[in-house]
């Protein structure tokens, strides 16, 4: 799995990716950004800048699989690429890894097609068709489960099945686009008739996000063993949640408006070539946890298929940034905190049929960790509500207010190699309509 | 609301069209078909035949609004004309109206561009971006519920919230489509641990959708008052379910599985004026129910928001096909068996600030009418399979079997108005993979 491209010795003439956090050359993610016009053009990142895709092919500076890559790339959407599954993919990173490389011969005639970022805008990577939430983080609905269950708190079905539902698609929106509070039926356990309005209890949770790649027809399944070869890309999810809408909505047919008014992603796909040094052997079961069904078991996503990724959430209120205090860490944890691996979503999401598309976005669910400075909401950190956190600005929070911002972040390091970062998820909270 | 274009008394050339019931003149429904080259293409029906709108707009038979609605009917979507909404599209229907009508002017020049809809293959009529189903029939979320809580069917929230979920967009097909039976987890309750294997308790669901016309930006909701507008059509959705797969995996987040692998639809988008003579009153909620909230209250909505629409469901098994036998209708039901009119379940959809795009499309839920006879669907005929029904063949059903055939029909009547009907909605279900 490991090639020259991820050595830690390996640098870019873009002075800024070497030693960048997120975006060294070992990365070199796709997206689609626009300049000035706002028109959508394929990207890759590669430190302070965005080096333009469509331009590089334009110069005739890729051919054979990278060229088809690049060409699947053009029009605004990342969608005919993700399809093209991992043939293509590798051979357009093995050619951009030269060509940015310090020693790249072709130097001179990039440097009119890197932007800076900071000049940029970010879209979505792809047209999702559908996106689907799952549940696999197993201290999540540990913690979860507690507030409502204290001497049960994971249901029957919940190590055999992995949990998902249907999200909406069209409110997935990239980092950096407001949230706006949602209004919505409510009623707190101390209101017999429920009532009308602003959220009272927002809350972010912390998620990966999988980008699908080729996908199946109706009908025909995806064996496990296959699954990992329809997953073109990883990113960051909010899934911005009403807590005091959820809890009333949401029986007996899942969440619904609590979730649908906006869910953001980092904009940039993290391929899986970018995240092979970083996987790692699922995590083992406790005793006594069924093993997972013959669908969703092979051995070398068990050895292999989970991600070596530490998770952070930064919370940024008007008084921090009043008093110019530095964003506050709500949480850091890690994403072995999944139950699942990403290619037994995949496998179950397609196991009775459902035809999987190019671009659909699969979530992971909230990822928190056992310590309680690893949980992934504020539903989890503050009990419900119940225990707020204090902070440097003497601000407290049971849930967010107005004006706050959430900063998610995903990091993968392990020595000998260069570490990657996913880019920013962040998004403010203005007020309801 | 009423128009020429409703009244009994008018005719079309096109014979097969007059008394036909479900495509007469007064109908006019929008939709996407193809001939032997797959492509497809903006049609009509009417009668038997289908007017290929593509042709009818190349030959320079429509101008204004009219010809607006038709150019963006082209390139085998409907969602740009549902865009529009009701202008360009009643501008539209007026024209058709007079080109088919029998002292069409254009009679001759129509003739090379109306095909046998026997000939034709249909499509879905647009690019579905989210599908949403909600659970309106309060019958039949009484009838459910029951089987789970018989003392308490109804859930606190049913009366006040439009319940709803997202479903699968990916797997929304056109009638006639097969319908694999999915494999997946089942529990019964006489088992210790789930296995994994082919559905055992197929279903189908009888319920309406609604198809999305313009629709609101993120952010912001959709006033009641403006709901209506926002709806571009109407048809038949079954909403397959394996109620095993079903009863075993969706709590705590509601239907995935069960639900995802396959979803039919009615293919013509029956217009909100095709269906204005056949609009009523909402139903008056019993003594007791509590009024509903602003946000979904609308005195013109009550008055005239509701469908006049018979309801019916055959199926059609091996049995019955080999023995020349008919369909067994499982079920006549009436719209009215819903709790929410389709401007509530629009503004709700919305009022957090979800953004719905043309093209979606809004499920009802199951529509069950009060007595047994008029049941949504085989759960609740068989009492959760307990009761199997026992048709003509000799053959019994407690749920579906490969080889079935469920075809679901709506037909709208009224007194000196031309009734109209939805066309076919079916599906034959297959083998399991």
């Amino acid at each position: 799995m490991q090639d020259h491209t991820h050595l830690a010795s390996r640098r870019s003439f873009v002075a800024s990716a070497n030693g960048h956090p997120d975006f060294p050359i070992q990365n070199l993610p796709l997206g689609i950004f626009a300049l000035h016009d706002g028109t959508g053009r394929a990207g890759v990142a590669i430190g302070d800048m965005i080096l333009d895709l469509d331009a590089v092919l334009a110069a005739g500076l890729l051919d054979g699989a990278a060229e088809e890559a690049a060409a699947a790339a053009e029009g605004g959407v990342l969608n005919e690429l993700l399809a093209l599954g991992g043939g293509p993919r590798r051979a357009l990173r093995l050619r951009l890894f030269d060509l940015l490389s310090e020693d790249s011969t072709e130097r001179a005639r990039l440097a009119g097609m890197l932007h800076r970022a900071a000049d940029c805008t970010l879209h979505l990577p792809a047209r999702i068709g559908d996106y689907t939430d799952f549940y696999a983080g197993i201290q999540h609905a540990t913690n979860v489960g507690a507030l409502f269950r204290p001497d049960n708190p994971l249901l029957p079905n919940y190590k055999y099945v992995p949990i998902g539902y249907h999200g909406r698609a069209s409110s997935v929106v990239p980092s950096g686009h407001p949230v706006r509070r949602p209004n919505g039926q409510r009623k707190p356990a101390t209101e017999t008739t429920p009532s009308f309005g602003p959220s009272r209890n927002l809350d972010y949770e912390l998620e990966l996000g999988l980008w699908i790649g080729p996908g199946n027809a109706l009908g025909e399944p995806i064996p496990i063993a296959q699954a990992t070869e329809h997953i073109a890309g990883f990113c960051l999810l909010n899934d911005w949640s009403a807590r005091d809408i959820q809890g009333w909505e949401y029986q007996p047919l899942g969440p619904f408006l609590a979730k649908n008014f906006c869910s953001t992603v980092s904009p940039w796909v993290i391929t899986p070539e970018a995240m092979a040094p970083f996987r790692r052997a699922q995590a083992k079961r406790p005793e006594g946890d069924p093993k997972p069904m013959d669908y969703l078991w092979d051995e070398r996503d068990q050895a292999h298929g989970a991600l070596e990724l530490e998770l952070e959430v930064f919370l940024l209120t008007p008084g921090l940034r009043e008093k110019g205090l530095p964003p506050h860490r709500l949480s850091r944890g890690h994403a072995s905190g999944l139950y699942w691996t990403p290619a037994q979503l995949v496998a179950h999401h397609a196991c009775g049929g459902c035809n999987l598309q190019p671009g659909d976005l699969l979530g992971t669910g909230t990822i928190s960790s056992a310590s309680e400075d690893g949980f992934g909401s504020l539903l989890e950190i503050t009990r419900g509500g119940k225990q707020p956190v204090t902070l440097a600005s003497g601000e407290t929070r049971r849930f967010l207010e107005d004006g706050d911002e959430i900063v998610l972040q995903a990091r993968a390091r392990r020595a000998g190699f260069a570490g990657i970062g996913f880019g920013e998820c962040r998004g403010v909270v203005t007020p309801a309509p």
